[in-house]
């Protein structure tokens, strides 16, 4: 928005009797007649000139009485109010922090999503568009179960899988994190224990600790957890949820066999044990199988998002399961957020899916991504790493670093010439994936590559 | 999006068939080329019109497989599958199920928010559209305590009255209610005791009970609790947390007294309760006392939003208290939910309220509720009703029936003719609100009045 000549004249008037403190913070500014006077100016340049001084911190309104110079206006704004806290120990957060409150970071191969250019943007911003022209969706509480329209795309797609699931038996959220946390909500209470797999998605860890649950954990490998370890866990601890991933695994690559995710649920409902199936990644890796698609959403709940292959930002989750869980499901979010996800986001994620537009940016999407693994594997196979998943699926890469390397150590020195890494251990419930880094190929750059090596090298000379 | 007429033809080629079962649920469709040959037009109106059968749910795409003819092409779509649910008792959750899921309700004088064309739209779809642009705001998670600049903004909202608070002090939520529930998390243990107003927000009961929390209640009068009485219950209770309405009160319309809101926090700190002031409803009275203000963000949180102001679809709220609990919040928002609003909408608001916009609408929208205070409150007088409130402000009226009517049983028969009240009870924690109805002056129609008039007719004579 440009400014108009003399609306900036009148701004900068005013912008420097503060700088020279003809003009203090709590003084109340000429009233608009007085300043249109005193500019030589039109009462609705004034007008404009002192909009955009609030919009800009410098002075404020008080209704009834004016405008005033404000408290504000010489203490430092923007980015640097929200730096990252760089002092933080390394928990299952740093990761977190680091990419999510970054600004002017180098590289990011630790952050967990893909850069803005290899998400669907076009589309979006098409979607949105269609979206905002419905009132509804523009300025009302959405429905108490979300668009049916979108449920509806939902339980095609199961479909498309093999999950035959009504849309009244799916509960859009405001997000995937949301949908794990509204379960956790329904079905755990304080002490209760939570089966993760390890390694597994950093902020399941934290999720359970916000429920005052207790985690333990279950090897992880490239075809799932072994059948007979995950029943002896199951015995032994008597978890009340096993929260994981199907589709790709995060943080590994893997992906369950097709006997293994026959059998868990069967052993899980022997225990009284509900498996949490998060799908956040299952366009990446379409027809891995899937435990909700074998169990028929009986002891298996379903759920899932768009954030990684369309927006974190326009967010929208679901949950697909036994028709009473997802009524209680719908009260909690009720009492607890007064409704799920953005009808505006949910309406623009419909016309996102609804265009074909998904379907063959997603095509494109995992064509590009099996070429940057390809890619950042041979990068980092060069440095000494053994990575594993390059003929896999998604966009992360689980390495192992050369022997007596700790990747804790990496992280931080990395962090220090702006480079944000994900150390293995942010994942790992046992904390035993000290060796280990996850690296997010869209994010493979010389100057990521260049930082880890130097890293090494300094971590292995001292 | 209007269709090209070859792309409707191969559309309704293919849904005839399917009326005619040529083609029954499961079945391939021909491919691309095939459709192209044989309805004589180019593979890509084939495609268009097979992705417009996606959207429409007649058919899915099966990756590497084709086209199939959906299992759910002859389900019911759209509205009816997310009906209300009429049989529900009437509990705290009986306004919002009612007026979230309507579908054609003829008038909606229970419901809590303003109608679409009372609301911002032209400034939100501006603010929006800016917005999107910027591909951070369009596709990233957002920062962990959310855009500065927004922040900063409500920091000079809550200067002008009077309340000073450094930006990094207030965190973004992804609404009022998820602010409100945060501090729940974050404050609450299961079994302690929370106290409320009696009447209150009714949501505020729904959240206390998800917390596995007690609800105690202090009778809340025109100009707030009784001190002495707020005192007592505070000692006698030991309540953990006050949630509250700073402005005007939800649903009585009333405000604390100056002398009140002066006494309440000493009280608190006193007992070691925490108060959470929600001030959603403020700028609808600007000018009237917070306890916030007074107390300076030591013993009083206060929260709020732009869900009654702006959008209740594009969502935003804060939470502005001591840095050491906003820490604390930021982590719990962190590990249960991802973050907190979308970065889109906290950008589209930043835009709304800083153009002047904002303070324009409310300056003309409170002239309006004026109006519609002093209509509404002469036609509810007119039916025999003792309102209260109509020289206050806000958007709703706090009503007592004629002696011997209970508002519950207005409720239901006013639903049954698509006329959706607010009962007393759904507000009262004590269940003491039987004789009252609190009535939205936006939503006031003559079919609203005329079923009211009705309904009380009715339960007067039977």
């Amino acid at each position: 928005m440009a400014t108009a000549p003399r609306t900036q004249q009148v701004i900068d008037g005013i912008r420097s009797r503060i700088a020279a403190r003809l003009l203090c913070a709590g003084d109340r500014l000429p009233s608009v007649r007085q300043s249109a006077a005193r500019f030589g100016v039109s009462p609705a340049t004034v007008v404009e000139a002192y909009d955009r001084l609030v919009a800009d911190g410098v002075i404020q309104a008080v209704p009834r009485s004016g405008f005033f110079v404000s408290h504000l206006a010489s203490a430092p704004a923007g980015p640097a109010a929200n730096a990252p806290r760089r002092d933080h120990a390394i928990d299952p957060f740093w990761v977190s922090r680091q990419s999510l409150d970054e600004s002017g970071a180098v590289a990011m191969p630790g952050c967990g999503w893909l850069p803005a250019d290899w998400m669907p943007q076009a589309a979006l911003q098409r979607g949105l568009r269609e979206a905002m022209r419905d009132p509804a969706n523009l300025l009302h509480y959405g429905s108490t179960a979300g668009d049916p329209a979108l449920r509806r795309q939902i339980a095609l797609r199961f479909a498309g899988e093999g999950l035959v699931c009504d849309p009244d038996r799916i509960l859009l959220t405001a997000s995937g994190s949301a949908a794990a946390d509204l379960i956790c909500r329904l079905l755990l209470r304080p002490g209760d224990t939570v089966l993760l797999d390890d390694p597994c998605y950093f902020n399941y860890q934290a999720l359970v600790a916000a429920h005052a649950a207790r985690a333990v954990s279950v090897p992880f490998g490239p075809s799932g957890p072994d059948p007979a370890v995950f029943a002896a866990v199951v015995a032994a601890e008597r978890p009340r949820l096993y929260l994981t991933n199907s589709g790709v695994h995060n943080p590994t690559g893997g992906a369950l066999a097709l006997p293994t995710a026959h059998r868990l649920p069967g052993l899980a409902a022997a225990h009284g044990m509900v498996i949490v199936e998060d799908d956040i990644f299952a366009d990446f890796a379409p027809g891995r199988p899937t435990m909700a698609a074998l169990d028929g959403l009986s002891g298996v709940i379903r759920i899932g998002s768009f954030s990684k292959t369309i927006s974190a930002a326009v967010r929208c989750g679901y949950i697909a399961a036994r028709p009473e869980w997802i009524d209680a499901l719908a009260d909690l979010q009720l009492a607890t957020g007064f409704g799920g996800p953005s009808p505006l986001a949910s309406a623009a994620i419909g016309h996102v899916l609804g265009q074909g537009a998904y379907r063959r940016h997603m095509e494109q999407l995992r064509r590009k991504l099996d070429r940057a693994r390809r890619h950042s594997a041979q990068a980092l196979a060069s440095l000494g790493l053994t990575v594993s998943g390059a003929d896999g699926a998604g966009f992360t890469l689980w390495c192992r670093l050369p022997a007596g390397l700790d990747s804790a150590a990496l992280a931080q020195r990395c962090l220090a010439h702006g480079v944000i890494l994900a150390p293995g251990n942010v994942f790992s419930p046992s904390q035993s994936a000290a060796p280990f880094l996850r690296w997010n190929v869209a994010q493979t750059s010389p100057a990521a590559l260049d930082a880890l090596a130097k890293a090494m090298a300094a971590e292995s000379a001292g």
